[in-house]
């Protein structure tokens, strides 16, 4: 079954798609650039979506629905934002079909034009500002803090399942403040949940920053965001917290009467993850063997087979087992079916990523221990069966703690500080991921970089500090180092 | 507060648009037909969903996500799908917005047109049959048993929130199955399900059952439905179940191989609730005083308020409370805020149906008691502080019960047997309900005394008996009763 991968060596990005489609997680539809998240995929998302959903509640938020559809002269009501944004999108122009008077099948009905075309949302500032300003009056009404779990559309030229899709699933957090130090520390603490999420349930590492002032969400005055390092070497942007200001305020009339009852523009954050966090997820941990998922966001954490078929005695001595994992809240399968041979169930399982395979035959039970095999390291050991769960759970925790230190040790080789263009350019070729370099702050020699060699300011870390030093490209002064690299 | 609600004897569609307005459950969008869910009636929402997420992976069935676009020719395929269906949809036509060479704004960029045109899905039979093609091989891979969360559109005319909007979201189950056997036990399962569902947890009485042919879902070879009956008199379509024969197996050439390697087409069910049923909830619960929501799916069960005003002592035996209420797994909250005045914050709970609420003052705590109001009778008693988590529990309890018997009672004061159109068209003027009456088993039948009474056959019911009579309207010989009634 393993032979069925592409090796990452040979090509990682038909590795990546073999990973995909072998392990069940996604497959393209009928309809260009749309995905469809197959039930194993969609059952690793609604993990990373139940934890995230919790984090965002314990902090106050809560969640809400908006419409699909946004009227198209919203879009341009917010200069910045339909600048930068929106452009390729899916417009609905009409509201009927009707039969084809000269045959077969349905036609688009002329007579049901709309009046204003509706575009499908790509993102939901404007919508939601324009609702914001029925629920603001004063500010008792602050903050609000709302998100919403919904699909998207962005009219996707180049698509890559998870990666880039033209319709994709994600959350959007939409908040209104009656400062700019609380809606700053909105974002700021949005970002932060984010990179919790990264690395302690997704085992990813993450670079908090913010962006340069080019690689800004349309609309924003500033945009947090994680950045994580994939196998290949390269980045991707795994999350993105958006302060505002004033803009979309302004550009929908969002008022409130502060406590001295003057007037004031609300201000604004808002900040998603996507289905895009599934890419990030495979790409930084899954092997030549398949998919390889953090204990955490399993949605099934250990398999349990029997050697070589199930019967009475190995169904009992399972049954006891998972009795103790699952008063653990380990979530545990037991793989009775007969027809299926226990070599090919070891290779489905690892091309899954389950954490944890326990095998159980008549001889292990006779000597009282099972065959423990966890899918990180493909390490095995024979485990005595007294206190197996409590082993068990130790390995989860241990399995958890190695994925983060893996990805953690590679982002550690493959993060290089340069000096010059020659250098840059040598490590973008030869080695890959994170470049520290001296940058001059300017837009027009940020894409000039971005021109000679594909690689992108992914951020300015927020921890940054004061170092003197000269922009790699123009040789002006530059007083901090920014991470650079080659991004999906 | 409560003066701001339309009462139900005056006006019971004002009533009921009040009490979504006034207890923040959805509003009106910008956007014709849509609506936008608020964060408390989302909470609603939200509890209904994990309900029944739980139920639906309890009997074996898996989530996953198909596009929510659909090739306009999938819909004609199936001929009596498109035939009582999918012709009011929105139909997306481009992918590109420009700057409007004229001024200001943006316009759709006419060389953006698709070579075939998407339809924003009105329901998923189409593509996600277009998809099973692919999934399903052999009888090894059956029964498929997924579901969909998701958001879909039809472009309703006359929108009225939660019961009838352009874009709702809902669950739809898809599933594949061997034998016509097994998808009609799925079909019926499901049934059953909804209806566990309505009365366990909303509260709402059903009647199980089977819709005539007229009323059956497009593509449809039976249609199960459970039937609700509102205060005001008028059934209210809660959720169906679809067997669908080979009918769509047939239309995307869905075919698996059996034990005998024989290839034979697939068989399907579908099935779906939607936001519909917070219609319903409210419908069936409310008073004068505004939203009653069960226990069950309340997201706050119970508030506490400080008379007047928080202080150490009251916040001591609160804390002291809410940790014993939350022990038990209750939900609570302590409305702390200073600003407003106990009157108030009674009137706005009760607005929001919260189902229990405690009050605690300085006097109270001195003899040891607390006020217990309960929302659905109003009546108010003194109990001891000493046990109180226990006394909630019990009340909480009740109040689930009593809520589903008054609805009980309702709809048995509400249900009448006629044998004459005279009969029938009386009790549809004064009274009201179902109405069990004879029918001739026609469709011209059916569609007449529509025609004359507004009146459809909400369905036959699962348990129907065998009595011989003459149809109300022609005469004919009937061999039992179907139930009539208005509805939603």
């Amino acid at each position: 079954m393993a032979k069925e991968i592409t090796s990452r060596e040979e090509d990682y990005s038909q590795w990546y798609l073999d990973i995909v489609k072998k392990a069940n997680l996604a497959q393209n539809s009928a309809v260009r650039g749309c995905m469809v998240i197959k039930p194993y995929g969609f059952s690793i998302w609604e993990k990373m979506q139940g934890q995230l959903d919790k984090m965002f509640k314990e902090t106050g938020h809560q969640n809400a629905y908006f419409p699909i559809f946004i009227p198209k002269s919203f879009l341009s009501k917010e200069a910045a934002h339909i600048e930068g944004f929106a452009k390729e999108c899916a417009v609905v122009t009409h509201h009927r079909l009707m039969n084809d008077p000269n045959g077969e099948g349905v036609i688009v009905d002329p007579t049901s034009k709309l009046e204003e075309e509706l575009i499908v949302r790509p993102t939901s500032e404007t919508i939601i500002w324009n609702t914001y300003r029925d629920w603001i009056n004063s500010y008792r009404d602050l903050p609000l803090l709302i998100n919403q779990w919904c699909n998207v559309v962005r009219w996707e030229m180049r698509t890559r399942l998870f990666l880039r899709t033209a319709e994709f699933l994600w959350q959007e957090g939409h908040t209104a403040h009656a400062t700019k130090e609380e809606a700053i520390a909105e974002t700021k603490q949005m970002q932060e949940i984010y990179a919790t999420f990264a690395e302690e349930y997704m085992a990813v590492p993450v670079i908090r920053g913010f962006k340069s002032e080019n690689e800004r969400f349309a609309g924003a005055v500033d945009t947090f965001t994680i950045e994580a390092l994939m196998q290949d070497g390269k980045a991707l942007q795994a999350g993105t917290s958006h302060f505002l200001g004033q803009n979309f305020a302004k550009a929908f009339d969002v008022k409130f009467l502060n406590e001295n009852q003057k007037s004031e523009y609300v201000w604004a954050t808002s900040w998603g993850v996507s289905t895009r966090l599934m890419g990030a997820l495979i790409m930084t941990h899954s092997d030549d063997e398949g998919l390889v998922v953090p204990p955490k966001l399993a949605s099934t954490q250990v398999v349990i087979i029997p050697i070589p078929k199930p019967n009475d005695e190995i169904d009992t001595a399972v049954e006891k087992i998972m009795t103790e994992l699952k008063a653990k809240g380990i979530t545990v399968k037991y793989d009775q079916d007969k027809k299926k041979r226990p070599g090919f169930k070891f290779a489905e399982y690892e091309m899954h990523g389950i954490p944890v395979r326990l095998a159980i035959g008549k001889r292990d039970l006779a000597n009282g221990v099972v065959e423990v095999a966890r899918r990180d390291t493909k390490e095995k050991s024979s485990q005595p069966l007294e206190g197996i769960a409590d082993h068990v759970e130790q390995l989860l925790e241990d399995i958890q703690n190695n994925l983060f230190q893996r990805a953690l040790d590679h982002r550690a080789a493959h993060t290089s500080h340069v000096d010059t263009m020659e250098e840059f350019q040598d490590v973008l070729e030869n080695k890959g991921g994170f470049i520290y370099a001296h940058w001059d702050g300017t837009v027009e020699t940020e894409k000039k970089i971005k021109e000679l060699t594909k690689a992108t300011i992914r951020c300015i870390p927020n921890d940054w500090t004061e170092e003197e030093g000269k922009c790699i490209l123009t040789g002006n002064p530059s007083n901090r180092r920014v991470v650079f690299a080659k991004a999906y």
